[in-house]
């Protein structure tokens, strides 16, 4: 989805670190793209608050202030949140609502194992493309007593509008790769209303763009069998386009493809605003270690300038970390290293 | 969960082979379970029809006759039920509405790996425990017509009685194993109603049941997180209780672990009944090929034996199976094998 960059003289890029490890790999995105230079706008970078922490200190998760200063940059990444262990009185977690509030509609993941040697092909290099603004994620829940105990109840919402919008965005995913599979990831033949137009609206998509589409070969699949073969055999997928949770457990699914969620980015894309997620969460039981791995965040970086059209620079940076995992000598413990995170960013700011 | 058995002069056993390979492997437990001898009561069987094939033939995809023939049954033997490839008026799958009929509130899908020599610990040995009734399940869905294009919104229903009924069986299950050891599979950060009711219910059983299961140890999962670490480091798990939907992927996941779909048994079960169904769908690309894997069929009837308080036949069944997957030489071909179904249950027969 490079859309061309536009002529800038800098660029603004919000950092939500938010809990835990988001604090050690936020910072090291934030020298992979000062690395750059001159070859982006000069980027200036606006630090804001957010996160589960915050809201036991503040008693607010997501703070006016940051919702209006990301409003006013070009881009911007999010670290990762912390889930409370028990129900908590008015919290909700920030990054679902940010993806609400700035319309990212699109959660985009692609899903890349680095090959032995560059000129070989990767054995996974799929993309998810997960909707990312309705499904259970609503948030439209009730509890009520009754005779028999209590009863809840949460909506899922599926929209023409945002099943059309997210299937056109995978179409031109799947367009732009040498491939041109999609298949559609659904759970009609128990969600048939629900399910069914999501799956209909995403088929209809080359129907409304004249051809546009033509070549682009379609699949679909239950999301039950769907991880299964995600498992087994990996390689039959190109893109996948999934309604918003089934891509949430997608995504998680295939990052275990790739040996750790800690190489694996996103970005929450909507028409007019782009902000990089590394698909880990905060891992409490890790932080302050210094053994996080900066790899998905950078990479989230990467995704994020190439979804704003610079595309050279975050081939650097992409190229930079694949140097750094295949030569393997420099890695955090999850990918069976022993360098800390620091190691590893100097290790790749070498390279950028 | 292994009931005393009844003492029975014979057992009355219900076949609905359904769609595509069901009808394949289910004659192959009839053939097992009759190969028992007098070492379970005589079993009678009944043959039943239910499926989408039926209901493209005669409109009914459950005919009241299968259901009322169920009720006077002992226990029974589903198959697996194909999909339609859109969506199709008046079509409802019968399983789904078997088990909310027989009131089948639990699916039990163990699944382990057969390790190399009997003395050996397998790698994966695992029971998905996945609520059988409700969730997105009860399919409430509506469809609305806007201005802005068709809405679709389902229901997703947690209730405490369901929960803790599974919640239960769950802490029986773990009880009674080796590690005792029992992960809540939820997605609590984003559901904090629903998600939070299921985990709180099942939170409680062990106070509810006066120290019964206070040697059982607790862990919690988010599910895309449990997912993932299904992936990297099955050996975590134990027994595992979720929520109806996460159950049908994480145990699809989990079977992707062992090898072969056509290895993971399951039972369908309530306080008065036990159905045993294959995990595996219908499988339309192998259908009539006669290269079905009948184990995951077998082993369920195993199972449906050994919930009904049959352990010593169900144990022969089960080591049977065992010794063919070991030796290695007379499998099918999602095994990696040549063999025809019908002399993969040959070689399993002899040994029983
Ligand atoms: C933290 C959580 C709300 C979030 C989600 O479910 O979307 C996370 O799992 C993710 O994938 O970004
Ligand atoms: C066929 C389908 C309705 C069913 C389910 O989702 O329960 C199947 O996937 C299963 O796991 O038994």
């Amino acid at each position: 989805l490079s859309t061309v960059a536009t002529a800038r003289s800098s660029l603004k890029i919000g950092l939500v670190p938010a809990d835990g490890i988001g604090r050690e790999v936020i910072p090291a995105a934030r020298l992979a793209i000062e690395a750059l230079g001159s070859d982006i706008p000069k980027p200036q970078f606006v630090d804001l608050l957010a996160g589960f922490e915050l809201f036991q200190r503040s008693g607010t998760a997501l703070p006016d202030e940051t919702v209006d200063a990301l409003k006013e940059c070009d881009c911007a990444l999010f670290g990762a949140v912390s889930s409370p262990s028990r129900r908590v009185t008015g919290y909700s977690s920030p990054i679902v609502a940010l993806r609400k509030i700035l319309d990212l509609y699109a959660n985009i993941r692609p899903v890349l194992s680095v090959a032995p040697t560059p000129d070989e092909k990767p054995k996974v290099d799929l993309i998810v493309v997960r909707e990312n603004t309705e499904c259970l994620y609503v948030k439209q829940e009730e509890l009520k007593h009754t005779e028999n105990g209590r009863e809840a109840r949460a909506t899922r919402l599926i929209t023409e509008r945002a099943s059309r919008r997210i299937g056109t965005m995978a179409f031109e995913l799947a367009a732009a790769r040498p491939r041109k599979h999609l298949t559609i990831i659904h759970k009609s033949n128990v969600l048939s209303v629900t399910d069914g137009l999501f799956r209909e609206t995403v088929r209809s998509v080359p129907r409304l763009n004249e051809g546009r589409f033509d070549d682009v070969q379609i699949a679909e699949q239950l999301v039950d069998s769907a991880v299964y073969r995600l498992f087994r055999e990996p390689q039959i997928y190109d893109v996948m386009v999934a309604p918003n949770l089934y891509g949430d457990i997608l995504s998680d699914a295939a990052a275990a493809l790739v040996g750790s969620l800690g190489l694996v980015p996103s970005v929450n894309a909507g028409d007019n605003f782009v902000m990089g997620e590394p698909v880990h969460g905060s891992a409490p039981d890790i932080e302050g270690k210094g053994i996080a791995n900066p790899i998905a965040s950078i990479r989230s970086a990467a995704l994020m300038l190439r979804h704003l059209g610079y595309a050279a620079p975050a081939d650097r940076l992409d190229k930079a970390v694949d140097e750094v995992v295949r030569q393997g000598t420099v890695l955090t413990p999850d990918l069976g290293g022993k360098s800390k995170t620091e190691e590893v960013v100097a290790e790749i700011l070498k390279r950028i």
